[in-house]
């Protein structure tokens, strides 16, 4: 399986997981993904620089990185861990581990601003991720 | 400059540094550690195993990480970060890191109870999580 299509995979299940009252049964993957990680110029222009961010979006942005978390398990069998801070007005920090080695780490300011303008650059930030978590692990493990 | 020592000055150092209002101006290095980190079985046994963890107290747990990052720092220069997370009832993580590699990383359940017996023992660990600190970044970068 190609990366790109196992990073989004992952992320849909994380986020299915989650969904406990069944709310988002009927809506597609893609629509799902669109909901929570795209956001268009225009939208964002409607977004205010400093705001708080709720517990909602701040788990959404951790979904990211758990999707990498597990899709790097999945390719690897090595288990990873994700540990991420974030302040009520969004600024934060990310970082996903497996073993003494750091896959993927990455701060936030504005994180309530945090969007793709596409689905697809959603999905190619996710491929990139993995793969470049792959590389760093094989450069210091193997 | 001994690891213990160091590791004992860089986290005085930050107590101290956050004390905005200067009320600990007129204590000992030693009864500030003591204040903030030690807690006899007795004392431990009048705190309840479930509950809230508190802003300070997660603060503080913080500063021995970051006294470890910064400590290795003054011996390495390699700059360090550390990401926690800690829910309201007191189950975190912390990962300190350089670069690619995790050079501590803990997991906590009843963060709220967290202490060491004596102060020795305080400045033990701290010796022990920065040597370790220093081998594990050493095995993998030199």
């Amino acid at each position: 399986m190609d990366a790109k299509k196992l990073f989004t995979d992952t992320l849909v299940g994380q986020i299915r997981a989650l969904d406990q009252f069944g709310t988002w049964v009927n809506k597609s993957n893609e629509d799902l993904l669109k909901e929570k990680y795209v956001k268009t110029k225009e939208e964002l222009k409607n977004i205010p620089i400093i705001a708080d961010i709720d517990e909602m979006q701040t788990q959404d942005i951790r979904l990211i990185y758990q999707a990498i978390a597990l899709a790097f398990e999945k390719i690897t069998g090595v288990m990873c861990s994700v540990v991420m801070e974030m302040s009520h007005e969004g600024f934060g920090r990310v970082v996903v581990f497996a073993e003494d080695i750091v896959l993927c780490e990455k701060g936030f300011k504005d994180a309530h601003r945090f969007s793709f303008r596409t689905l697809e650059k959603l999905e190619e930030e996710g491929e990139k991720l993995l793969i470049k978590a792959q590389e760093k692990y094989k450069k210091y493990k193997n």
